[in-house]
Protein backbone atom coordinates (compact mmCIF):
# COMPACT_ATOMS: atom_id res chain seq x y z
CA UNK A 1 0.00 0.00 0.00
CA UNK A 2 1.05 3.75 -1.16
CA UNK A 3 -0.16 7.11 -0.58
CA UNK A 4 1.87 8.94 -2.71
CA UNK A 5 1.39 12.61 -2.17
CA UNK A 6 1.93 14.61 -5.57
CA UNK A 7 2.03 18.38 -5.41
CA UNK A 8 1.63 19.78 -8.79
CA UNK A 9 2.68 23.33 -10.19
CA UNK A 10 0.57 25.93 -9.04
CA UNK A 11 -2.80 26.15 -11.35
CA UNK A 12 -2.02 22.66 -12.86
CA UNK A 13 -3.38 20.14 -10.26
CA UNK A 14 -6.66 19.93 -12.50
CA UNK A 15 -3.82 18.74 -15.76
CA UNK A 16 -2.18 16.13 -13.08
CA UNK A 17 -5.56 14.61 -12.27
CA UNK A 18 -6.31 14.35 -15.91
CA UNK A 19 -3.18 12.97 -16.81
CA UNK A 20 -3.17 9.99 -13.75
CA UNK A 21 -6.75 9.03 -14.42
CA UNK A 22 -5.28 8.39 -18.20
CA UNK A 23 -2.84 6.11 -16.49
CA UNK A 24 -5.46 4.54 -14.18
CA UNK A 25 -6.96 3.75 -17.20
CA UNK A 26 -4.37 1.72 -18.40
CA UNK A 27 -4.35 -0.56 -15.49
CA UNK A 28 -7.49 -1.71 -15.98
CA UNK A 29 -6.38 -5.12 -17.10
CA UNK A 30 -3.41 -5.14 -14.34
CA UNK A 31 -4.53 -8.07 -12.28
CA UNK A 32 -1.28 -6.70 -10.02
CA UNK A 33 -2.79 -3.78 -9.19
CA UNK A 34 -5.60 -4.10 -6.89
CA UNK A 35 -6.40 -0.11 -6.22
CA UNK A 36 -4.91 3.18 -8.05
CA UNK A 37 -7.19 5.64 -6.71
CA UNK A 38 -6.88 9.26 -7.73
CA UNK A 39 -7.88 11.63 -4.88
CA UNK A 40 -7.70 15.37 -3.94
CA UNK A 41 -8.07 17.50 -0.69
CA UNK A 42 -9.97 20.62 0.00
CA UNK A 43 -6.93 21.86 2.22
CA UNK A 44 -4.36 22.15 -0.02
CA UNK A 45 -5.28 23.26 -3.54
CA UNK A 46 -1.99 22.21 -5.19
CA UNK A 47 -2.03 18.11 -3.88
CA UNK A 48 -3.20 15.08 -5.85
CA UNK A 49 -3.27 12.04 -3.66
CA UNK A 50 -2.70 8.23 -5.50
CA UNK A 51 -3.73 5.65 -3.26
CA UNK A 52 -2.08 2.78 -4.61
CA UNK A 53 -1.98 -1.56 -3.68
CA UNK A 54 -0.13 -3.82 -6.11
CA UNK A 55 0.37 -7.50 -5.48
CA UNK A 56 4.47 -6.30 -4.57
CA UNK A 57 6.92 -3.84 -5.31
CA UNK A 58 7.82 -5.64 -8.34
CA UNK A 59 4.82 -5.66 -10.18
CA UNK A 60 4.60 -1.78 -9.54
CA UNK A 61 8.20 -1.24 -10.82
CA UNK A 62 7.28 -2.94 -13.90
CA UNK A 63 3.84 -1.47 -14.61
CA UNK A 64 6.27 1.65 -14.66
CA UNK A 65 8.38 -0.06 -17.27
CA UNK A 66 5.14 -0.15 -20.10
CA UNK A 67 5.35 2.20 -23.04
CA UNK A 68 2.29 3.79 -21.99
CA UNK A 69 3.11 4.65 -18.73
CA UNK A 70 6.33 6.51 -19.57
CA UNK A 71 4.28 8.01 -22.34
CA UNK A 72 1.92 9.69 -19.75
CA UNK A 73 4.72 10.23 -16.76
CA UNK A 74 6.79 11.99 -19.70
CA UNK A 75 3.87 14.52 -20.11
CA UNK A 76 3.13 14.24 -15.79
CA UNK A 77 6.79 14.70 -15.05
CA UNK A 78 7.00 18.94 -15.34
CA UNK A 79 3.50 19.26 -14.20
CA UNK A 80 4.73 18.61 -10.61
CA UNK A 81 6.94 20.33 -8.14
CA UNK A 82 7.39 17.74 -5.31
CA UNK A 83 6.48 13.63 -4.54
CA UNK A 84 6.27 12.42 -0.89
CA UNK A 85 5.46 8.70 -1.12
CA UNK A 86 3.90 7.42 2.46
CA UNK A 87 4.93 3.15 2.33
CA UNK A 88 3.05 1.20 4.34
CA UNK A 89 2.62 -2.91 4.78
CA UNK A 90 -1.46 -3.40 4.34
CA UNK A 91 -2.42 -5.84 6.68
CA UNK A 92 -5.95 -6.89 5.53
CA UNK A 93 -9.42 -5.34 5.47
CA UNK A 94 -12.28 -4.25 3.33
CA UNK A 95 -11.62 -3.63 -0.22
CA UNK A 96 -8.59 -5.43 -1.93
CA UNK B 1 -11.79 9.04 0.83
CA UNK B 2 -9.86 9.02 4.42
CA UNK B 3 -6.65 8.15 5.72
CA UNK B 4 -7.34 7.49 9.46
CA UNK B 5 -3.14 8.07 11.12
CA UNK B 6 -3.80 6.42 14.58
CA UNK B 7 -0.81 6.58 17.09
CA UNK B 8 -0.65 3.56 19.50
CA UNK B 9 0.62 4.24 22.68
CA UNK B 10 4.19 2.92 23.16
CA UNK B 11 3.99 -1.32 22.14
CA UNK B 12 -0.05 -1.33 21.59
CA UNK B 13 0.34 -1.22 17.80
CA UNK B 14 -0.63 -5.21 17.85
CA UNK B 15 -3.62 -4.72 19.90
CA UNK B 16 -4.83 -1.80 17.95
CA UNK B 17 -4.08 -3.68 14.35
CA UNK B 18 -6.71 -6.43 15.98
CA UNK B 19 -9.04 -4.54 17.22
CA UNK B 20 -9.38 -2.37 13.48
CA UNK B 21 -9.24 -5.68 11.76
CA UNK B 22 -12.06 -7.43 13.73
CA UNK B 23 -13.55 -3.97 13.23
CA UNK B 24 -13.69 -4.27 9.72
CA UNK B 25 -15.19 -7.63 9.46
CA UNK B 26 -18.12 -6.13 10.78
CA UNK B 27 -18.40 -3.75 7.71
CA UNK B 28 -18.09 -6.61 5.17
CA UNK B 29 -21.56 -6.37 4.88
CA UNK B 30 -21.91 -2.19 5.08
CA UNK B 31 -22.61 -1.57 1.44
CA UNK B 32 -21.85 2.24 2.08
CA UNK B 33 -18.06 1.08 3.40
CA UNK B 34 -16.15 0.62 0.11
CA UNK B 35 -12.83 0.39 1.65
CA UNK B 36 -11.20 0.10 4.97
CA UNK B 37 -7.85 -1.09 5.25
CA UNK B 38 -5.64 -1.54 7.74
CA UNK B 39 -1.79 -0.88 7.08
CA UNK B 40 1.29 -0.36 9.14
CA UNK B 41 4.24 1.66 8.60
CA UNK B 42 8.29 0.05 8.75
CA UNK B 43 9.40 3.71 9.59
CA UNK B 44 7.01 3.97 12.55
CA UNK B 45 6.86 1.45 15.33
CA UNK B 46 3.64 2.80 16.68
CA UNK B 47 1.55 4.43 14.19
CA UNK B 48 -1.62 2.02 12.34
CA UNK B 49 -2.80 3.85 8.92
CA UNK B 50 -6.84 3.13 7.63
CA UNK B 51 -7.65 3.71 4.39
CA UNK B 52 -11.15 4.51 4.20
CA UNK B 53 -13.45 4.96 1.55
CA UNK B 54 -17.48 5.84 1.93
CA UNK B 55 -20.07 6.49 0.23
CA UNK B 56 -20.66 9.83 2.21
CA UNK B 57 -19.96 11.10 5.64
CA UNK B 58 -23.47 10.46 6.68
CA UNK B 59 -22.60 6.14 5.83
CA UNK B 60 -19.59 6.78 7.43
CA UNK B 61 -20.85 9.34 11.03
CA UNK B 62 -23.86 6.29 10.97
CA UNK B 63 -21.04 3.02 11.05
CA UNK B 64 -19.65 4.84 14.44
CA UNK B 65 -23.26 4.47 15.72
CA UNK B 66 -23.38 0.91 16.00
CA UNK B 67 -23.30 -0.87 18.78
CA UNK B 68 -20.49 -3.13 18.23
CA UNK B 69 -18.74 -0.49 16.61
CA UNK B 70 -19.04 1.65 19.79
CA UNK B 71 -18.16 -1.05 22.26
CA UNK B 72 -14.21 -1.84 19.71
CA UNK B 73 -14.17 1.91 19.74
CA UNK B 74 -14.33 1.65 23.47
CA UNK B 75 -11.79 -1.07 23.50
CA UNK B 76 -9.41 0.92 21.30
CA UNK B 77 -9.64 4.22 22.63
CA UNK B 78 -7.53 3.59 25.44
CA UNK B 79 -4.45 2.28 23.49
CA UNK B 80 -4.64 5.27 21.22
CA UNK B 81 -2.40 7.95 21.75
CA UNK B 82 -3.09 10.54 18.94
CA UNK B 83 -5.20 10.45 15.47
CA UNK B 84 -4.20 12.12 12.52
CA UNK B 85 -6.78 12.12 9.76
CA UNK B 86 -6.28 13.43 6.23
CA UNK B 87 -9.37 13.85 4.47
CA UNK B 88 -9.37 13.81 0.58
CA UNK B 89 -12.35 13.38 -2.35
CA UNK B 90 -11.41 10.52 -4.29
CA UNK B 91 -12.02 11.35 -7.81
CA UNK B 92 -11.96 8.11 -9.95
CA UNK B 93 -9.50 5.28 -10.21
CA UNK B 94 -9.65 1.57 -9.90
CA UNK B 95 -10.78 -0.62 -7.18
CA UNK B 96 -13.61 1.32 -6.07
Amino acid sequence: MMYGKLTALSGKRGELVAILLEAVQQLEDNEDCYLYIVSISDEDADSVWATELWKDAAAHAASLTDESALALLQRGRPLIAGVSPIRLKALGGKGF
